[in-house]
């Protein structure tokens, strides 16, 4: 392979995916990622779903390219620009008017992270309380109010000091069949005894991507929400990797009929890939102070301008959204067929829409599937505590040929790394 | 004016700058920005420093339109890239090398405060302590670690919950003068009943952007380092905004001739706006474990490739170097007329390279006179705890005409404001 | 009554007790208390569990008179003196040998509070972590580190400032029947990314006495004993108010054969109402420097002489420990038929030893049912989250006669308060 | 000497003093110890200020006797006694009254440290915020809370855990001789980017014991005092050490002219060397909800007996704070007498009242010199970060004979290790 060796000893030894992937990448297109001596590779990453709608979609560029040729503004940090403005307009008239949503926007900088720490901000101000309760396995990123409310013991590690001002609870079915772990966190909230600080919000993954494709149901989401309500505790939907279409509805949390207070965006927001993220929030949440929070990317020209033209070239109407819902189904029948053909190891499938697992008691065979995978062209990451789970994340305009195409090399590594004749 | 209400209504109150310039920016060229309405303003603002080498420069543009043309790739997270590979080793060819910096690079996400965040994080994972030492009027970031370290009364009031982690020490010239206010923090280094926790590192800007333009000497840096040296403490230089050539060196520390330990830059090392952020260290520094930190954009293929191309258009000899001195001190000396002109009011200049404040010991003018200014066609900002400094951050790329005229507009309004007839 | 409203009124709202029995008292003996207009209360407190040998023990009383006659010291820090040798040497004798426990002592400070703060500190620094785990429902103390692991809204609400350091884990029974609490924590131990940090210990009441009399069962101990070891995790056991025989055994652990890594002794460890506390540990574990923690308090001179003649009268054979239990059960068989005799009200009956609760499931009576008991002549507190239980805590050498007595008090009260024709 | 081996052995390597003085002390008189081998001493540390009124005063004697011969009470949490009434009203009329003080009273538990704790919380509740300003070398109690305003570093460092919560600013004198270092605590208040939290409160001792018997002037007294007043900030003075008539009045800061919002009183308040501590703070501070804060050991009889007593014997007038000035500045006198005659050895003199320090500028001579006193057959103690101070504690009530006799074992220690031949 092509590892540029004199890059990576330049870098901090904490890259992490140039280790599962050990080549040099140049171009791509839709799904297709192309190494720099030529190699072609399938791509189920999707950016860690920063692109739901594939590579350089020539749609955005050219949008992209029109952006640089009119020499319209590339970096403004608050300032009231063109992009902005239609960013903001088309937002409002295709994503929230339609879902009868009415939130106001803060573009809080250009990280998922800064979008969670404003929220997690924000909710402690407007309750004047400081105790975020998050859940098992619940990934919310790295800066450290953001990781206080991360389930991740290397990543709390990196810290180097305790990480304060988070509760944790468990996540749906953590607690195994027949339990239904929001008992627990009823049972902390009534109970004047319970040590369960009134928190100052809750947040939550409907699906948690890094923690395993772990899908809450409908019904645990609704009483979560239920919940909520009733304590007067703000509900954060972290949509970062859900969002944007992810799991079918532009939000995460629409299958479960639910309004979050509070809604953290970001990856694919852009749909181009370019750093951008948002929180949004109730209108009567919004007691921030102007300059209250701050940050130097948070009039991200280019990706205002892709972010506009991606809403009205994806979400003007429900084909995107029927499409995801398909393909993650005939995705989810084709893990289920896999599982089936090794019924020794114990295979289950998880997922929602087009993020999709394939979880193998056996965590140690994990990772050399996905190197399988990568040796017959396949880009693929694990998710999971333990690396336990193949978590299918393709872009959402994946043609029906690529992902059968991908599912099949990963029907083959499993086949191979399992030992089993079937493949 | 254009001001969009229908935006700024959809979004929250936390907006700043859409305040001081009520009014639509659509594009930019260098030193210049038009509005929507075609109104052209003169910026010495520069994106608050993102912008060190002006708006939308033609050559780093065709960077760009050559990037995607190629379907070069935009989003990558940390896997190795030949857009990574270019600004890698163009950094430490055209940077580290001919400064004789050996730094080991870490990509922490696109915000400086990503950035700022994991420099904190190593800091601590270094010495395995806690305790970040900060100064007085120092800004470091919005996300919960750096805001820690940062002064702001209403920025930190915005976490909602206490900060934890950081000690401050009064900077340079706190004290009045007379006072070196090292003694404090050498005082209590060595007494054990301080009550100061042996710090796990300190973090310094060299001149505080946010804060009021304020300059340390360079004694002043030259005895921090040979504190941190004797107590091995990290010695952290946020450079987010002084870097990348705005005091003159590349790097603002290069004036005290003193090599920090951790270096944290962001906003212009894309050269273009794009956010990206950079942490670097001492190779033997580098305990991170693989995946410890991470983040969504931390392979930023638009910002690798204008990074790259603006190193080599403007940091291949000295030129730029020696043009922000030699700029900077014209600026200082007309400051310093303008200064002259009001012997009442006590103006005083203070700044170093293209980073210059004229400050006025009657706060309540200041905001009249950038409204003033603002009307006359220029856009600059204020700074200071209570907003008592005109602050000018131009281009570096600026030419003399234009900063004459920037300063000229400067003069007329506080000329105007102070009620002097001599303007 | 004899109220003293100006005392009252000179004193903080803070007091307690002194509202639920609004008489001012003056002497005590044994069981008997008797105000200052000469009207006697019989004793069903005993001082929280501070008096488990009654009030005024003259054999107690006689070596007091003794040490102050003699100008033996009353207060030491921790230097060597006479009283402390005896106590030490009689401790080990008397209470560590007998039960083959190998612990090394530690005089933190008078309080409980201080003896709680001291074990989490030393648990803290033996294993280089921070966090504790503790129990819904736990008291541990009014101090910030105790006050972290304690469960009370209201008092930890008292601290004006987050408290951080503990992480709140379900007391046996706190999922309702059926499910073993202690699956969460074992289930968080083991995943990697379940947010809970590594603990620097565990801290446990066998029997909950402020959170409602809750009693641990001996599997559930001895789990949570399995699972410390396997994780490295201290145990320490708070038997400030279980401990000096209240359940039984001189430590309430005995029962369930597990052996903690560190024990808290307060309350009735000096045998006769002086404030004095006790932190045991493994020799092991003796990681302290001289110094390290101290304290005014340390050398209770009072105490240590008393404390000494209490263990010989109480604790040379097996009589008191015999004697908790049958009283035990025979208080327990009575509030099972005042329970029986009340079926609608769904009483249910909870205990170990002479600690032992009469639950109600309506909260509201509970106060009338104390109150109406202070005015039959009975001293008795309330425990639970919403003070739902009549905890009965007499001194463990009451007569027969005594405890039949108070408890027919009890069954009057209900009756009476439960409207029910049955007493 | 008659050190017990095997008690030593059975205690924490946490024991400190019984290492400076390695015998087993069995009674005590006045100002005179006896060891179990009926070796005399004289103590000049009177139980780091908890006996400031000797040991065994046969006065308090009898009232302990009487308590125990009539069965009052010990041990009543918070309820009303008629000790409890007896002291309040006593304190009231010798200690409050005459001094035109009106402070509500709270009983928080037996140790200073809890007395401290329900300061910094009532402080909090009443500020409704949560940082404590404190001072360089301050010292105020072991448990978290009170150890996080605390600056001994290894005392810090027995948390095992980041101390949150506290700020330190530099005590009088802390920056040398010209610079008044309340310059800096007020330019960080005024300063809304000094990094300072706006406190909930100032903690202060008016002479640092155990710091190094560090005296604050009036004049910075009174300066802190308009600060705290100017800026609403609750003053809290603990005079745990320097109460109770160290200095010369009741309470340390009489001198001063100041009244502080809240005071913390223990050590010498029982009289008697019994564990006891008061809060007192303005009745409108007296925010605290009944029962939250509490603790076991509130309510202590002989503590109470002892120490209105012991009111009645010393504070009827103001014949002990005449001699407590008068045998105080004779202390000086001689110490300074003794600096005077090692003049190559730049010692100084420094204290109030009867706490008084001599301190040598090379520490490592100190700990021989206390050692010398000791084999000489006196009690003292040293103080200072570096234990670079000879700290005289005497009784208040020491007789002049006695005063010198100490003095004069001082002396000789000093011209012993000093190697000086003027003895």
């Amino acid at each position: 392979m092509n590892v540029d060796v004199s890059t990576a000893a330049l870098e901090s030894n904490v890259r992490g995916y140039s280790r599962s992937w050990p080549i040099e990448f140049e171009r791509g297109v839709g799904s297709t990622l192309v190494a720099s001596d030529g190699t072609e590779y399938l791509d189920f990453f999707a950016g860690a779903g920063a692109l739901n709608y594939g590579h350089n979609d020539p749609r955005l560029k050219q949008v992209l390219v029109d952006h640089l040729a009119n020499d319209r503004l590339v970096h403004t940090l608050d300032t009231f620009t063109t992009a902005r403005t239609d960013f903001i307009h088309t937002f409002k008239r295709l994503v929230l008017e339609p879902r009868g949503l009415d939130y106001t926007l803060m573009f809080p900088g250009p990280a998922g992270t800064t979008a969670t720490e404003a929220a997690l901000k924000l909710a402690r101000k407007v309750t004047g309380r400081t105790n975020i309760v998050c859940f098992t396995d619940a990934f919310h990123g790295m800066t450290l109010g953001a990781l206080a409310v991360t389930g991740n013991a290397k990543k709390r590690g990196g810290a180097g000091i305790p990480l304060a001002g988070g509760t944790v609870m468990p996540f749906d079915g953590y607690l195994g069949p027949g339990v239904d772990t929001l008992d627990y966190f009823e049972s902390s909230l009534r109970d004047s005894s319970s040590g369960l600080d009134l928190p100052a919000g809750v947040i939550v993954e409907t699906v948690q991507a890094e923690g395993g494709v772990n899908v809450a149901s409908v019904a645990w989401l609704q009483r979560l929400r239920a919940l909520c309500t009733e304590f007067e505790l703000p509900l954060i939907v972290d949509d970062v990797q859900m969002g944007c279409g992810r799991t079918g509805g532009f939000f995460s949390f629409e299958e479960a009929g639910i309004v979050p207070d509070i809604v953290v965006l970001s990856k694919s927001i852009s749909g181009f890939g370019i750093p951008m993220s948002l929180t949004m929030f109730h209108p009567h949440y919004d007691v921030w102070q102007p300059g209250e929070h701050n940050g130097t990317f948070r009039g991200i020209g280019l990706g205002f301008a892709t972010a506009a033209e991606a809403l009205r070239l994806f979400w003007t109407d429900d084909a995107l959204e029927r499409e995801v819902r398909r393909k993650g189904e005939h995705a989810d029948e084709r893990l289920r067929a896999i599982a089936a053909s090794h019924p020794a190891a114990g295979l289950e499938t998880r997922g929602r829409g087009l993020a999709r697992g394939l979880v193998f008691p056996d965590p140690a065979v994990v990772e050399h599937i996905t190197a399988a995978c990568f040796g017959d062209g396949l880009v693929i990451e694990t998710a999971g505590a333990d690396d336990e789970v193949v978590k299918l994340l393709p872009a959402l305009t994946i043609a029906d040929e690529e992902l059968d195409r991908g599912i099949d090399i990963i029907e083959r590594a499993t086949a191979k790394v399992l030992g089993d004749a079937s493949a």
